[in-house]
């Protein structure tokens, strides 16, 4: 954990005057409880990024008209299984729980579930959606692309998203497994962070704007980009950047939104894209029934038995042995409802901004 | 390339010897064409470690009464867009196609379809089922658990295979973008090679068995284990590690094959795994219909701006600028199909080996 200056607030708190704000938005009250609830989640998991710490970007463009505070969710197409959503300019927050209910409610019937987002916005931690499908014994599945900050192998501009990927398996008595992870080496948050603190970062996060490897965190804020997981060509790059472009095209191209470096910025102050491909960014989900496949008990004490496996695995020297992935969540999750959740002092302030610019109590 | 001696066959003489070996191992004629169409598919595309330099450990494994020559293939569970088939310890390459094909049938129907397998084994390149949904106006989806040789992040053993991923999206005057990768950082050929021309590895790829960081090949070779994309922490280990145990899981668990550090190897002279929990090995398959999401054409065509966008974007220093996932493997066909596919000594003098002992004619 990094060390600065936190005040720890319970998750309630937040959530609560999360939902308060985009009421003040005129977003109807239970969507509002609905993104609320989003962010608190990520809160809580510890991904300090998608959470709170993003209400005065929804704020920025709730207000300036950017994002449609009532927006009327509209099915483009469907079959038994698939089906493409026009999120009609609303918040992710709202239209992405909506839809990946649209999967599950599919898979209940048809066995799976495929659900894509046109129009939409960013829709907090892909976890969250996933953990949904996990609780009804599903395999849950949840993309979005986002704007762009990653260049793609050999490339020297910022044209992908993080564009992450989350799929959950649930377990009997264990907890569930659940892969959630940016396609790109390392977060733009710990390049602010390393900046902040005036640290290098590792070779291999990110080039410079010229196209060269860089481990200084100002060159990459000054127009460099993040590199793709695997970060070059001998460590496997070419993958990273792979899996990027598989995000943009399952929720971008293929619902109809914009791809790649068109993807609109979260943020109103950063630059607007040169091409308009689709219309806002895009979304994917998707549930299978593991029953589907295999009974479902058997299956989820398999996931059970794994866990157990990977946990006893031989430490490598100097490790605390294999973690099982959505572990760090998991017990940040425990500890947060617990304890609350920690706030730096600039989120702090920006929501005490945001509450005096509302009338929203905020303490 | 690396250059070693090479002597250069036409792929169609190396798909008649492989077809006319399967038959003579009991495998009825249109499933060893169906396998040796599979082993060429991967000489075609220059995936060298896949095609058939694999052909011993086949017939290893058919002379042994390993695998099944003449499977009788079994659905175990259907939904209408999931399903789970029993391979019965049948040729992967036999195996694979037909449960693909059940997922392309039930995508025509459903709008997806997703189909596992269990009681299989090895199934050649992933890159050649996702085409075969492609060719159909369908994303493709494939991918397979293999026998151990990886470390999950923070482990020093071998539990999981390389687990590769692969997806297909079908352009219109442009090729598919095909993405197809393992989820470790290198492939184990490339130890070998390196091993073999005496040169060290990069750091980031593998571990010695005592867990640590090595840049020896012998040391991989030696009890040693891959390590997953992403290589460390620090560079996202986690998510390579989490990519392997998302394949293993899909194609593993929710099948009934065995999973983990208890997939069976494919060599017969490597070590038996120390648990069964299942099969065989497990691969699982997908197709989504793309007019299940957007209108097909329109899709394509985007698929096409993609790739010309991404193909004129700004090359890195040193770098002729980012491909597309994909070309490689087409440029190695190209070449190929017209120029015939070299294969190293060692392979065929393996190959002379498997002639002189079936009498089927090489050369």
């Amino acid at each position: 954990m990094d060390r600065v200056d936190t005040k720890v607030f319970p998750a309630e708190t937040l959530r609560e005057f999360c939902a308060r704000v985009f009421m003040y938005f005129g977003v109807p009250e239970s969507e509002a409880a609905q993104a609320a609830e989003v962010l608190a989640a990520a809160d809580l998991r510890g991904i300090d990024s998608h959470g709170v710490a993003r209400m005065s970007s929804y704020v920025e463009q709730l207000s300036e008209g950017l994002i449609n505070p009532k927006p009327q969710i509209k099915l483009l197409r469907s079959t038994t299984s698939t089906a493409t959503v026009d999120g009609d300019n609303g918040l992710g927050l709202v239209v992405g729980p909506r839809a990946n209910q649209m999967a599950i409610d599919m898979a209940e019937k048809a066995g799976s579930g495929w659900v894509c987002v046109m129009n939409t916005n960013h829709y907090g931690i892909a976890g969250y959606y996933v953990l949904k499908a996990a609780a009804q014994d599903m395999i849950g599945w949840a993309m979005t692309n986002t704007s762009p900050i990653v260049a793609p192998l050999w490339g020297m501009e910022r044209m992908l998203g993080t564009n992450p990927i989350a799929v959950a398996f649930p377990g009997k008595n264990e907890p569930a497994i659940v892969i959630d992870m940016a396609t790109c080496t390392a977060a733009y948050g710990k390049i602010e962070m390393a900046l902040r603190k005036g640290e290098k970062i590792p070779e291999g996060w990110a080039i410079d704007n010229r196209g060269h490897i860089t481990t200084d965190p100002a060159d990459v804020i000054a127009g460099g980009a993040l590199l793709p997981l695997g970060s070059d060509r001998e460590r496997g790059g070419h993958k990273g950047y792979g899996l990027a472009v598989m995000v943009d095209l399952l929720s971008g191209a293929l619902s109809g939104a914009n791809w790649g470096p068109f993807a609109p910025s979260f943020a109103v102050r950063q630059a607007f894209p040169t091409r308009s491909v689709g219309k806002g960014i895009g979304h994917f989900f998707g549930a299978m029934r593991i029953d589907g496949f295999i009974d479902a008990d058997a299956f989820k004490s398999q996931v059970d038995d794994y866990i157990r496996v990977f946990r006893a695995a031989k430490p490598a020297p100097g490790t605390g042995g294999p973690l099982i992935p959505g572990d760090p969540e998991r017990e940040a999750e425990l500890t947060r409802r617990d304890k609350g959740v920690p706030l730096i002092l600039p989120v702090i302030e920006e929501l005490q901004g945001i509450s005096k610019r509302t009338g929203v109590p905020f303490d």
